[in-house]
């Protein structure tokens, strides 16, 4: 499956994210994506870009600081409107 | 709050639905959000318009039906593409 | 409908926040329910109750912050594992 | 990444969903995660499970199908609640 797939016994949390840009005009997001691999590249967590978002690995600080920046990342000087969607797993 | 507050004892499944369409040229979704008043309208279901989606209580059957009306109705002539997020929380 | 409902024009973001506990052994969640009361009326954003979670509307650092308190409130003493639904709709 | 990356031109939809049940006791869910493997085999789609949930690609009709048949197989005997988190991402 994946590098996370083995990785629950280490106590941090996972968290799954998906911006979504509305009203660009079309449905070409590729500045969008652009974007959001600068943030995920320089973030020092381990992420897997799946179809349907990205599902990070991290202490929980770091994963809502990402989401943060992932969001405002999409939120740019072209989009006018953004929806995100997080789900955090997250056990102790 | 709301009328669905104190029906949790009926043991009807609870749906919370947003559609989102995307590569609209604008923001405003006037035209979708008159297409899911009709859909909502006639799926004789109790519902609720938050500033969020809609929260609908009814049998899963009628839930998910009404999801997939609701998807459809959003995904039309001038929308190309559509993120329909929903979550149920059911309880025998 | 409620009083979210005609705040669009101020451009602060709205987020719904779900914080789900697993493995509590029943599905009474009345302390946690109590401690969530606890967060939203000391973190100083309009917030409505709904019957799948709970919608503020704030600045953007606001509700990152608040769902960071959200999901640390239900993560207890009892709590093994919690999941944390969140959906954001922000725009200029 | 996965086999679903190069896909996005069929046109066919695609979902991811997660079926958490509540209440259950303890946070091993690996009955149900057996129920829902049966499902999605016999399911007929193409599926791919991530740490987060599982990410499916067909026919709308065949994704709620599939949908509800996974909410059913976690809401088996043993559990009392389950909450249904779905994001469907479609294209024409």
């Amino acid at each position: 499956m994946s590098e996370l797939s083995n990785v629950r016994s280490t106590g941090k949390a996972r968290m799954e994210i998906a911006v979504y840009p509305l009203g660009t005009g079309n449905t070409s997001v590729s500045m969008e994506v652009s974007r959001v691999f600068d943030v995920l590249e320089k973030c020092g967590l381990t992420y897997e870009i799946t179809v349907m978002g990205t599902i990070v690995e991290g202490p929980l600080d770091g994963l809502f600081k990402l989401a943060r920046e992932l969001h405002d990342a999409v939120l740019s000087d072209n989009v006018e409107r953004v929806v995100t969607v997080i789900k955090i797993d997250d056990r102790k």
